[in-house]
């Protein structure tokens, strides 16, 4: 390519941009604003105005502000639905559900692993980072977890997912021997019943 | 002070250092060989070499090793002593006692929880940290928490820290407020539950 070929910018100006750039605008767009505005103030109407497309395209690329946050953390779709999704159900087993999900999440595959670390790590290290994490995860909590039943249900929720990272902090980020080298079942054993317990026991 | 003078340097070399130098130089060869060696590998007779000093001068002003390394992480001995005897004594209230320990070091005085946290966020950052911390933690879960009664006692200690740590991380280095907001008594109550089983359940 010569310093005066621009085919990206002119294939942007020339003509109606295909699937993968538009996808990739509204990425951008939103990278830069859930950075510069914190996650709750964000809205898909402005990351549609930044990306100078039509909100409905967001939707339609990324189904919810939650999600399209996930993808521009690199956090894949089943990652993200593995997560939300395991507290939902019944009492019964919960807490080993939750405990095998979040290892098989967190301590799985690296294209799931790698990028909920990272954002862990970023947001520990960075203000801004932190932030926008911080917020999106008060927003995962209020949306689905607090009920009539249990208005406890999103700290529950939150409180159980706070130890399982740690879990994971200890195990991956410092790596302590006698942590790193437990197996699954064995932490399976020892961890469900504590995680059934916050999740469902009666104070 | 002129260029020229060096007072410190004077008195190091002219007569017998005092107390604070001593204890001072003491500190400064254990954070240098703590850094280069890491903590498994380094031991109080070549930190009092690197010092010039007498190992038995190490242990008059700082006991062991491992509470060397508190000091050189600034972390005061009573946090130190606080969150090592707490899985001592009965198993009843064991979770209740071991939850409030961790919430009184971790967020008590800046004084206690500054440190720590400061420790956590280097070993998640810097790998050189991080290994440190790990033989540290590695070392002191292998000291005293495996018993001929429970073999696993190491490894539910390890997580019990884990679990009470992921607590302190979501609400005071995330801060996400449901968690942060969430006052000590309501957290004792859901979590102390779970860490008694952690820490004592027979899976």
């Amino acid at each position: 390519m010569t310093a005066k070929g621009k085919p990206a910018t002119e294939v942007r100006r020339g003509r109606r941009p295909g699937t993968s750039t538009t996808r990739q605008a509204i990425l951008d767009a939103a990278r830069a604003r859930f950075a510069s505005d914190g996650f709750a103030a964000t809205t898909i109407r402005r990351i549609a105005a930044d990306a100078a497309v039509n909100p409905s395209l967001v939707i339609q690329f990324f189904t919810s502000k939650e999600e399209l946050f996930a993808a521009v953390m690199s956090i894949s779709p089943t990652s993200l639905a593995r997560i939300s999704t395991v507290f939902d159900g019944p009492d019964e087993h919960l807490g080993e559900r939750v405990v095998r999900a979040y290892l098989e999440v967190w301590e799985g595959l690296p294209e799931d692993s790698e990028p909920l670390m990272a954002m862990l790590r970023g947001a520990i290290v960075n203000e801004q980072a932190g932030e926008q994490l911080r917020e999106f995860i008060q927003a995962r909590l209020r949306e689905g977890m607090g009920t009539v039943d249990d208005p406890d249900g999103a700290l529950r929720a939150g409180l159980a997912s706070s130890m399982l990272v740690g879990v994971v902090v200890g195990r991956r980020l410092v790596g302590v021997p006698i942590l790193a080298n437990a197996d699954v079942e064995t932490l399976v054993a020892l961890v469900a019943p504590a995680i059934q317990s916050v999740l469902t026991a009666k104070p």
